[in-house]
């Protein structure tokens, strides 16, 4: 049951030294979630050999351009390609109009059912939930309304049932199906057999912060409160808070001191601005507060293990 | 004097293979002109090392989207970069609406003055014009109104002073100015030098037509008569003529049928279909019919050297 991040796009506004505006896949059991869609984000789908059909749902950050300008692409590559499941795209009000403006005037109908669920930006609410995860919304602080998203993966239903037991008692489903509920299991020569001494403890659910873009901002330290992953944007180095605060950015360290509060468990960096060509320098001040940190590359998977 | 277009992007709709939507830029005595602008073109603007702060005005040829959404995010790049200078697009009507919701929603004000003139699609009207070239449109056979566009270098205004004639007579400037309106020249001794004698027959004028997205059609071979360089979609293989119809593009026959019926002097192929992963075939299609034809591929430039 795999749970990981690959990094599309890692960098701010204006694509550079091969990097590109923000985009990430997330890989929760199988099902994928986009989480912004930067211009070029179908190509790098296509460079990371991301199995993009399985993307049902897409989640919008903000409405800067560097978050949302490949997303037009996207979603015609997605007719073009004769796609006919249902796609759901999380975002503010006013992209909606943005894409079928554009689908107006190119006179595209599009083959399959495009809906757009739209969150205002305050913490806390949840705004997309299934059987293994649900998404909860963190407001950040950026110059017009901005959403960070927590993934948070729910513990499953039921107990979970050591593999070893099934073998050694040659269960059968309605066995399964009553130790899973708690029950007690009871051998054909009347024995008892302890509903603890057939299930494992419960693996404790994974989670993802992602919080781009947004100037420092202790308000957000609840909502991504031990997180196995958080991705805080980075763009400037540590000699830039002014410039940071002013264009509602962070530096590297407020990143780092962001994670060491929450008591995260590893911090990936990105947003990085195109004035920074090389990239271990961020890292490193980073890791000066925060050790356990890495750079958002484009195109690195980071998984998240099952405890 | 320079006379030349380097291909962005060849590919149809979908980007496959490496190769992407439409865009190509076209450097006429070192001005640019960029053609269309599909997804990533300003990746690739960076990628070749085009020195796109040349660019002053657009061409678009219609408002599919492989032809259009790399151009919010190329405007919102230059604003970025600090562009003052205006920029011009020439389109359709509607893309305006476009980018202008876009910058709405992004809070974004651009630093510099853009201006978007629209043309119709009708054939030979004249729609930007400077000392050295014009562009003339040509109505163009698609799903929704789509114009070629043909680039007309305009013959210097006078005389074309032989180089030489400066070192032997010594020339002052005043001489050359008179030398080019058509005057002889008068020795220091009283002799006349014969104004044939220091001026050369002017450069013929070179031209570029540029017809993409288009079903079959001769109704085109006026405007493009005997252009240096075509370029002329070719979606489809030559087999596959009936949908080349239906979908309102052209075949490797039909593209160089075009070019030796419009009697031009080079065919460069474009707008390949994502089903061709290598398009040599289509060359040879195309040759089959025009000899000098050529792929459009992405990153070459296509001179059309002085004759």
């Amino acid at each position: 049951m795999p749970f990981e991040v690959t990094i599309l796009g890692s960098n701010s506004a204006l694509p550079a030294h091969g990097r590109h505006p923000t985009s990430q896949v997330l890989n929760i059991h199988d099902r994928l979630f986009l989480i912004d869609c930067g211009e070029g984000t179908q190509m790098l789908l296509e460079k990371y050999k991301v199995k993009h059909g399985r993307i049902d749902n897409i989640f919008i950050s903000h409405l800067h351009g560097d978050h949302i300008f490949g997303l037009i692409g996207l979603l015609t590559s997605y007719h073009l390609n004769h796609r006919e499941k249902s796609l759901t795209v999380f975002c503010p009000k006013g992209l909606d109009e943005i894409i079928h403006l554009q689908l107006k005037y190119s006179d595209t109908h599009l083959r399959y059912p495009l809906h757009f669920e739209f969150y205002n930006q305050q913490s806390g609410a949840v705004i997309f939930e299934n059987d293994f995860v649900k998404v909860v919304t963190v407001k950040l602080t950026h110059r017009i309304p901005c959403a960070g998203f927590i993934f948070r993966e729910k513990l499953f239903p039921g107990k979970n049932i050591k593999p070893e037991a099934i073998a050694a008692y040659n269960l059968s489903i309605q066995q399964i199906q009553g130790i899973k509920k708690g029950q007690d299991l009871e051998l054909a020569n009347g024995k008892i057999v302890k509903n603890e001494e057939l299930t494992a403890k419960p693996h404790p659910p994974r989670s993802y912060a992602y919080c781009t873009d947004t100037a420092y901002d202790e308000a957000i330290l609840p909502y991504i409160y031990e997180a196995d992953l958080l991705y805080h944007e980075a763009t400037f180095d540590k000699t830039e808070e002014v410039r940071a605060k002013e264009t509602f950015h962070s530096t590297t360290l407020q990143a780092a001191m962001i994670a060491k509060k929450a008591q995260v468990k590893k911090l990936l960096l990105g947003h990085f601005s195109a004035r920074y060509r090389v990239l271990e320098d961020l890292l490193r001040e980073a890791k000066e507060v925060f050790p356990n940190s890495e750079l958002g590359e484009e195109g690195k998977t980071f998984l998240i293990p099952r405890l």
